[in-house]
């Protein structure tokens, strides 16, 4: 086999959710690429690379020091939406009702994974709650054994401060279906039903 | 947003079949990655689109100016295996019953797509007949609208040779299930039926 095709289709191979197959059509699209739009795609991966940092506030990925929305004024500062991961705030944003800052774990508590409390960006959520003027922590973590167990832990940490301690709804999505619900989400909904 | 990271995405982004959604999670998946492994893959984009070139008897992708396929003096020669594309030659390859020779046409007969003649590898497949001792040219294009205006064309082209022209056989995929075969596939099952 052709080494260096080789060599491109195992690094796709490697990417999260690409298998050989897909990583064998995307190194072939590369070839058909000219010369200069590879140059851009491989320059592209170093720079996003080398210049994201972590905010030193939130834990959300940013070009500075302090990321964009941590540095927004015109956010409400006093309520932290607390997610998993960066990408749950693009999310979030795109849902464009949520005004408040955010804090990233960069994941949950999964002791099979090995990922245990000390990994994750939770000591500097308590210190922020602390030292700031805090009204309210929303726990946005997803709905599993791991997420629901991280937000008690969180939960537990946080009860002796004076803040509002919340967590988003679980429930049938918009559009979904309740014949086709399965129980833990339908026993959810009735758990979080609200009055009209 | 963060631009290294947006332009991170877009890049993916244009690969084909990679959405937004796929490309945004690729992206976070390099932002994970050491800096040492996104140099790695960084490099073997280029390494490979610099060091792949067409064969220069048959088309095929190859790092030499022939590649191994042509190269090997264990394969038949007088076989010539005609696909639409070097990925087709990965397909033929991994079915290890096939041991002759390819060409790649590098595409097929599309007017709707721009695709000419003119744009594929055809000439070069004519003269290739014509100077060597060729016993059987087999056609192995997709059997769609397009890959069986290409397989009548190369036909009218090569009628004139002393030498077997073969399509390789179209219907029901092994495992497949006739009650939900499509009628043309049905068919052309039915018409390249073989005596056992």
């Amino acid at each position: 086999m052709i080494h260096s095709l080789e060599n491109l289709i195992d690094q796709f191979n490697k990417l999260p959710g690409i298998g050989k197959k897909t990583a064998t059509r995307l190194a072939f699209a590369i070839l058909d690429m000219e010369i200069k739009e590879v140059e851009i795609f491989s320059n592209s991966l170093i720079l996003a690379k080398k210049n994201i940092k972590k905010c030193s506030t939130c834990g959300n990925f940013s070009e500075d020091d302090i990321c964009d929305i941590c540095q927004n004024q015109k956010r409400d500062h006093s309520i932290i939406c607390v997610v998993e991961d960066s990408k749950d705030i693009i999310a979030m944003e795109r849902a464009k009702n949520y005004n408040g800052v955010y804090h990233v774990l960069h994941g949950k508590i999964s002791p099979l994974n090995g990922i245990n409390i000390d990994n994750l960006n939770i000591k500097k959520l308590i210190e922020r709650v602390a030292k700031n003027d805090i009204k309210e922590v929303i726990l946005a973590l997803n709905p599993d054994l791991e997420g629901e167990t991280t937000a008690m832990y969180i939960n537990k940490l946080l009860k002796n401060f004076d803040i509002t301690i919340s967590k988003i709804a679980s429930g049938i999505p918009m559009g979904g279906n309740i014949e086709y619900s399965d129980i833990a989400t339908l026993s959810k909904a009735l758990e979080g039903r609200i009055k009209i």
